[in-house]
């Protein structure tokens, strides 16, 4: 099995609320952020062509608030890839002592323009490379 | 059982990402305005004091995209009120035609300040008197 | 001389931050909302085939915070329609008590696709019908 | 003169908008996290118990478009540093060939709660320890 991707975030002014903690569904956007990454790490990026990822089931838990200032780590792992999605673990925890606060299961469909669509080889090879 | 709550949201620049619909996380952004407009609608407000609502888990599905200049409808059904939380199940319609976009269960746990807290009888009414 | 646009928003979890009060660049999103609404308000769009405007300068100043659940009201004043470009004043008000929080100029300029354009009559109409 | 302080994004979906390119007001974002990473750097934070720091005025210039994957510089310079209030100069250059793409001057009040005051010493020494 892979190691999962890491990625690091902080916390800013921006994601944070009234709450004094982030706003509940920036967690999704950091972890979008995350697996954004894992293309720029190799050089490539999530949007090809036509082809591109999105969002069609994803379950969520918050488990403990992260906070202004905060250095956050995501973990990211690919669980299953299928013909036309893809099944990705991520969890976010604080830098400072490893606190997991965050954890969500997302399956990503793969897309050409608004259709559903095999996952191009130039995608796929993406999570196999390592 | 209860008449769902609605709120209506038009979909603005700021809400779309370059994938030309309205970027993932901005589905939870809008049912929790519709969430908090359930305590407006009533004079109230989703902050009493250190009492306040944050999400515990979600699970949500993405039907069909959201695009700019789209008015959507949101509804919002309490599926259980318990001790110290709250389930709602939350849609998203296109209001144009009626299509379902999304839906997504929420379940919200009450704090006080930073500890989890029996929901105080001021926000429990909220959610009887109709 | 035209009375000005109004536009109501209200603030949301999301709008805030650990400070308390909305976040600063969220004020230029209101106004956004704002002008975006005067071309839905006539049954148009910003967006016209391949026409838009962009942000081309601003000026803002922050007179006093905006907090969660305020109601603000939003004006528009269309000062100067150029060939490709227009100029607005823009101001937010919390409702509750009239008090001027913020206030804009801005400029657009009119592009298609990327390039700078006249102002198609389309557009330049929606500022003159009232 | 000091030499700018230097602080690096990358444009991700949540900053794009349908127009294919960066939100405008997201670069006020960008800036923000620019300036609370000069206190990070140091092993400060911009909050400190009652003391932060709100924009009072800005102007901004927008040149030319970030699109998405794009890496950003942002550069901060404190242009003025006044009894209770900061000035500085913010720009975003696009990393691949340094275009300059925004700039920003913006005047920073000092505030303890809500009530304007005096920069602390421990702020003040944040711009001046290079």
């Amino acid at each position: 099995m892979q190691k999962p991707y890491e990625f690091n975030v902080r916390v800013y002014y921006e994601d944070t609320d009234v709450g004094g903690v982030v706003y509940h569904s920036n967690y999704l956007n950091f972890c979008e952020r995350a697996r954004s990454e894992i293309f720029f790490s190799k050089g490539e990026e999530p949007i090809l062509g036509e082809y591109h990822f999105v969002a069609h089931t994803l379950s969520a838990k918050y488990l403990a608030p992260a906070k202004f200032a905060d250095l956050l780590r995501i973990t990211t792992e690919v669980t299953q890839i299928k013909a036309a999605s893809l099944v990705m673990n991520q969890k976010v925890y604080r830098s400072s002592d490893d606190l997991k606060l965050f954890s969500m299961q997302i399956t990503l469909a793969c897309l050409k323009g608004t259709t559903l669509s095999k996952i191009p080889e130039e995608f796929s090879k993406i999570f196999q490379k390592r």
